[in-house]
Order: C-alpha cells, then sequence, then structure tokens
C-alpha cells in the first residue's frame, strides 16, 4: 500500500519569504497532502490562497505541527530556535532558513543541486536552509569546484532590501518615495540622510540605503567583521565539504528591492579556461549564462528577480592570477535563495520518510 | 623681480568636472594671476561668478590658449585628444582628466600626495589626471605599500552615476523619479526596466540604474574586461610605480548620484596588522578613517559626498589570507577623484615654471 501524501508545514507563511514559498508551491504541490500555515498573531484567522484553496492562518503552537511531517521554517532566529524544538518533538522534520543551525555539526545545510544525500544526515531532525547570499553564488562555485578545485574564494556582495524581509522592501519603497523627484539631492554631505531621516526616522539597514550603499550588513561579529560576511566562510566551507577553503567576504547592501549579486574571484588548484568554465556552467541545470558585455548581456538584478536559476556573466581569466576566474552572479534571494531551495529539500526529505 | 602669477585655463568649465573645478578654486585662487573659462559652443558667452569674479565662457580656440600657462582639461576624450597638443603649442601645460594620455609613458599620471616629483617630467608638456575610481583608492594604498610593500589587489568597485558626468546624474534623478513611489516594482522579471524604458528610453549606463546594478563600466576592451576594470590595473601600477603589480578588478555602477567606493583585498609582502594599518592610516593627511562598525561608523557615498579626503573603514585581517588585509573606501569622484586632484597637481606644476 501506498503511504498517504505528507503534510506540509509553512511557518511565517505572510513573511518575504513565506510569500515566495506560497507562489512557489502550486507547481509542487502534487508532493504533499495537506498543507498548513502559521505565522504571527496579527495574520491569524485570515485566509491565503494557495494552489487553489483557500487556507487558514493557524497560530504557532505546540499542536499545530501534530501530523506535521516537515515544516519549512522562514521565523526570527530568536523565535526559530525555540520553534524548532517543539515541532521536532510532535514528529515534524524541520528545515529552517534562521542562521540558528546552519554551523551544528548535527544539521546538515542543504542544497539539492550539491549535496542531497545530506539531508539523510539529520539525527536532530533538523535540516538548515543557507543564507540568501551564500545561495546566490554556491551552485556556480559548486560546478567549476567540481572540475578545477576550488582553493580559494575572494567576494563582494550586492545584497537587496528583501534580505531583510518586508520590512526591508517596504523601508526601501518608502526612501525611494521620499528621495524620488529631488534632483537637487547627492551632492552636499549628509544631504540624503537627513531627508530620509527627517521624514522615516532611523532605518533598519543602519543608514540611509536610497542613493547609497552601506558596507554592512548584519551584526558585528568580533574584529570587524559583520555575520553576513562570516556566514559567506562557514556556510560556503560547510555546503562544498571543504572545512579549509580560504574566504574573505565583503558584504554590502545596496538600493536594490530584491535579488542579491556577487562579485566573485575564484582561483582553482587546476590551470582553468573562460571557454570550458563557460560550457560547464552552459551545461549546470540550475544555472543560467548571460556573458556578452561586449552586446549588453550580464545579469543585473531587475532583469532577473523572480526567476529560479542563478545567473552568471563576466567571466573572465584574472590577466595577473593565472588560476583564478573572475565573474558576477545573480539570484533572486527570496526564491532560490530561501523559498524554493527549502521546497526542493522538503521534496527531498519527503521521498525518505 | 617675482614673476607675475600664471595665468590658469579651466577647459570644459561647465561639466560636472568643470563645474567643481569652480567651486574648489576658490580657497586655491591666490595662486593664480588670470582665470579663464571655455566649453562647449552651447555654454559660450555665458557668465560665471568664480571667486568673486564674473567670467564670461570661451570657445574653445588655439587663440583661447594664448597667454595660458597651465590648463586643466575635462572634456569628451576624442576632444581632448585633438585640442592638447593645441594647448602645448601655444605654450601652455596641459592637466588632461581623460583617459587618452593616461598609459603614455611620456606623459606622468600624477597625484600629488604620491609622487609629486613626476610633474616635472612632462616631455609633452601634457600631465594625465587618473581616472576616479583609482583615485578612490589609491591613497590608502600608497600609504599602506610603504610600510608593508603591496604584493596584490583584488577590488570591487561601487561607481556613482556622476562618472558618466552631468549627463549620468541627471539620467539617475529622471530614473528615481519615474520609480520613487512605485512601491510594486522590483519583485518581477524586467518590471524596473520597462518602466523605465518606456519613460525616459534606453539609458546611457547600458541598462536601468534605479533600483538596481550595472556589473559593466566603460567600454569593451577585450576578453570580456571593461576599461574601468583595465584602468584600474594599468593605473595602479603606474602611479605606484609597480609594472608588476598583480591586480584584478570587477567595476560594478550603482544608483548613488555621486562617490565612489571599492572594496579592497589588498595583500602585502610584510606581515600587516590592523591596528598598525590602522594607525598608519589616521596619519595619512589625505584619509580619514571611519572605522567601529559595531557603532554603526564606517564610511557611505551619501555620508561623505563633498568632502576632499578618502573616508576608510571595514579594515579586517582576512581570517584566511595572512597577509591580507580588507578594507571599504569611499571618494568624492569629482572632487578629490578629479577636479581638486587637477588642480593640486596644476599648482606643482606652478611651482616649476
Amino acid at each position: 500500500m501506498t503511504p498517504p501524501p505528507p503534510t506540509l508545514a509553512i511557518v511565517g507563511a505572510t513573511g518575504a519569504v513565506g510569500t515566495v514559498v506560497r507562489d512557489v508551491l502550486p507547481v509542487r504541490r502534487h508532493v504533499w497532502g495537506d498543507v498548513r500555515l502559521a505565522a504571527g498573531a496579527e495574520d491569524v484567522g485570515s485566509v491565503c490562497r494557495v494552489a487553489g484553496e483557500d487556507l487558514t492562518i493557524e497560530a504557532l503552537t505546540p499542536e499545530f505541527f501534530d501530523g506535521v511531517d516537515i515544516a519549512v521554517v522562514d521565523i526570527p532566529p530568536e523565535i526559530s530556535a525555540e520553534w524548532a524544538g517543539v515541532a521536532v518533538e510532535r514528529g515534524a522534520v524541520v528545515i529552517d532558513n534562521s542562521p540558528t543551525f546552519r554551523r551544528d555539526p548535527q544539521v546538515p545545510l542543504v542544497v539539492p543541486e550539491i549535496n542531497p544525500e545530506s539531508v539523510s544526515e539529520r539525527p536532530r531532525g533538523i535540516i538548515a536552509n543557507p543564507g540568501a547570499t551564500v545561495m546566490t553564488m554556491i551552485d556556480v562555485l559548486a560546478v567549476l569546484h567540481a572540475q578545477w578545485e576550488l582553493t580559494e574564494l575572494v567576494v563582494t556582495s550586492f545584497q537587496a532590501a528583501s534580505g531583510l524581509g518586508r520590512a526591508g522592501m517596504a523601508r526601501l519603497h518608502d526612501e525611494m518615495a521620499v528621495v524620488g523627484g529631488q534632483r537637487d539631492l547627492g551632492m552636499s554631505p549628509g544631504d540624503v540622510r537627513r531627508v530620509i531621516e527627517h521624514e522615516l526616522g532611523p532605518s533598519l539597514f543602519g543608514g540611509p540605503l536610497a542613493l547609497n550603499v552601506l558596507p554592512f550588513a548584519g551584526s558585528h561579529v568580533g574584529d570587524g567583521w559583520s555575520s553576513e560576511e562570516s556566514k559567506i566562510r562557514q556556510e560556503t566551507r560547510k555546503i562544498l565539504g571543504m572545512p579549509d577553503l580560504r574566504v574573505s567576504a565583503t558584504c554590502v547592501r545596496v538600493p536594490v528591492v530584491s535579488t542579491h549579486s556577487v562579485s566573485v574571484h575564484a582561483t582553482f588548484a587546476k590551470p582553468i579556461q573562460v571557454d570550458k568554465a563557460r560550457q560547464a556552467l552552459v551545461e549546470a541545470p540550475a544555472v543560467v549564462v548571460m556573458d556578452d558585455p561586449e552586446n549588453g548581456d550580464y545579469p543585473t538584478p531587475v532583469d532577473i528577480v523572480g526567476a529560479d536559476p542563478r545567473f552568471v556573466g563576466r567571466m573572465r581569466q584574472a590577466i595577473d592570477f593565472p588560476r583564478t576566474l573572475d565573474l558576477f552572479v545573480c539570484g533572486d534571494n527570496l526564491r532560490k535563495g530561501a523559498a524554493l531551495n527549502m521546497l526542493q529539500t522538503a521534496e527531498l526529505v519527503a521521498a525518505t520518510l
């Protein structure tokens, strides 16, 4: 007898990532039996249409998880740390998008295209979803690493407002509305900051984002490093299974609504040629090559937001670094960077139940 | 008998850089005798107040240069290639801000804080002013190089709209006016591009800049490299007098009105400590250290636009690269990045006349 299809829970169903989980679900709906939604108190009782079905948002209680086989969770880290254990006790496998469990050696960090086998090694019943900035580049790196052996990575990120969820996107739109049309702004020290903070108060980004770039994302983790930079180093090493990979990252927030970009300087053990690297990426299922800069073809956030693959361009042999490739990659941080990867991982788990 | 003070010409006096030359001149006016202005046909005959004096814009003719001792020139490269020779024939020393002469071994590329002595070696009568992106970081690099010996440089730029002059700034403001307040934009592929190009037509940036980043700046120079990236490598080597310095750059345009930023991963021959590097930069006259990220202190374009120094922050020891420092630097690309450096260089030349 075929077992009944598993029950999926979406926890944080009304957040920026939860909303995309609901958007991405319809074409993947056949995997699942019941789908249940939970969110914060302000949304409990409201009805969402998901894949043609009206679902009522439930409160996050221990009982919510009864009968749930797999829960995809995107809620603030401090809540997620508490509720993951509750969900596991009630019998659910948790796929968590917070940084809380990503470094735990007993928690796999899964990208289905790279380390699908690791979903089975989940002694705590928890699987972590990687950070969205790492997700932007990791598929490209894995494809190149398989053939040329990655040894060093120097990256600079261009991270979108949606990395801070709905509040981040709303704040950027608020700032754009304030400065848009003020043609005298941007030539005097602090004028953009004064106008924005006067209208809107201080920013969750740590400074004005419209007409600016902010060279700090996340929290301070010591020795001058940000949590976003630290995550890039640790999560890249863990996903690729290379605990000694040399990584240095600078993370910068930019005034883009959604979709992260990363400038990558990647060095390999074996001599790498641009043409062969391009061919390997053309053949990779989750990567699209957009690389004809002479004719204006390179990935940009506004062109690829809302799409599933990672888009790579600007592939160049670093002239003075014989085994190094420079490239630029864009990826939707809410979609494959979060929601889609969680659902793909959930499907891998469902196949093991 | 003291010689009469030299005559200064500002060629391209109404452009983005020329305007800043006029803004910066008043406190440096005492060096000069007459000041003459030239610009394109549409501005000839109009009157500009410079340092309390009403000056009439003249046409660019060979006779314009008669009696001019030093001309600071910021006009399109194809015109500048022609007029530099004319000005020299008429007896002027030319300080040119186009890329045209920067690679010529008979033309010095001058940053007064770094290689002031090179102004005297000008067999062609021409001195080149470095590109603004190189200028953003070169003072910081020179200070660190003097003590620790730079060996490798991996950089990613965040270049402002004003790198494309008044037209660039106007276009960004036009785009901001179009998208500002449209809160539904930025979540669907191409929506920002469609709205902007529908209202404004194609962009001089090669794509929409508002709510976006564009990973290509300048023209294509072969093997996938942009002219902006090529300039960073060549000009850094020439200014520092290090023809074999290993440099790799990725240049990205960002929706900032004015002020470039650069993410720098710099490797040295000698072991470098953050504290000592910070102290060396604190003591450097043209550099301001803003580096306490735990308390929100780091440079951003909107906070430092309009200021003379380069502002450096996010200084970190690269964990996996023992002789490497990561840092982030911002500098006003029109001011020290162009106009101020040209006037400082002109003053050095004036002292040699």
